[in-house]
């Protein structure tokens, strides 16, 4: 009876709920929870429309707000893997590859091959419009994890060093904002909340 | 030291991070909990683009988007005003205003124009991508709703006539989900999550 097409953009619609499931290790600034990779993605996307004067090169910012929200789906399947644990996320590629065919193609095929590029082309980090939505993915836990007093960091034994090295990328895509970020983790490191 | 524009960018992204402190009455797909305005507002912006081909009239899907990344804003001042509560939402009305302007003069002038225009035009739901935005607004619940067997309605009361009054401006937005939706709400009725 319904439209079959339809049909299918819904199954997604209500497959991607799930995000809302996925904790993360960031906590919300009030600090009281862990955030949600729905939560995240929202404020991340928001974040890219606000700050996207920043970009190092000129962007398509409707792509890259899209490329946010869809950023973690994969994630439904393959589970969130903590961004510091190099080994552990190592494994997790293959995980989110067959994640995200699985994922998208619940969508038509035309919706379909498009997200799945978007997400692609996110990992790979190497357009525009890549680096700079990575640079948010970073930039909204850095802040949050300041907010927070740096509590999800001491958890997870986490140095200076560790974010400096694996957020160094913000600079390709928003080198202004990547002066901030090496200044607020200073601050962090003086105020205690991270190891040096 | 930083950027004064930078400085107002970061403070309106950290006062937004409290979209993530408020519930809504719809629950996860799951029935585990209430879901947050901002998960709200990541599952709408998305469904934007997934469904984007059903607006009634052509739109600029990217305005859509970013209207719905900020439509509940002000429920950051004003709280959640449950849709259904008719004269309640009437007092809301004059709060969300005053929310309005708080929460988008953190941001740089400019800046703070093009969002808190975006809100108004949202609420007056007479532009095209207005129209589109607060379909998707509406229909999301209502499929969360369905989802979760009704218990939010049930709980408040809500009738099968009362969802019918409130949401039939899908129609004037996205005319084929209207139909889409009429079904749903038939079937819950069907089924017993809703009364006639």
């Amino acid at each position: 009876m319904m439209n079959p097409r339809l049909q299918h953009q819904l199954d997604f619609l209500r497959a991607v709920d799930a995000l809302k499931g996925i904790k993360r290790q960031t906590l919300i600034a009030t600090g009281e929870r862990q955030e949600t990779d729905a939560e995240h993605s929202w404020h991340v996307a928001l974040m890219a429309w606000v700050l996207g004067e920043y970009s190092k090169a000129k962007i398509d910012l409707f792509k890259v707000v899209i490329m946010l929200l869809i950023h973690d789906l994969v994630e439904i399947i393959a589970g969130d893997t903590y961004f510091y644990q190099t080994k552990e996320r190592k494994l997790a590629k293959a995980r989110e590859q067959a994640a995200a065919a699985k994922i998208f193609s619940l969508l038509p095929f035309d919706q379909a091959q498009i997200l799945k590029r978007f997400w692609e082309e996110f990992e790979e980090r190497k357009t525009p419009e890549a680096k700079f939505a990575a640079a948010m993915d970073r930039v909204q836990p850095i802040i949050n994890n300041f907010l927070t007093g740096g509590k999800s960091w001491r958890e997870h034994n986490v140095t200076s060093t560790m974010v400096l090295e694996k957020c160094r990328h913000i600079k390709n895509g928003a080198p202004l904002l990547w002066e901030y970020i090496q200044q607020l983790i200073q601050e962090a490191v003086e105020q205690g909340m991270l190891p040096a």
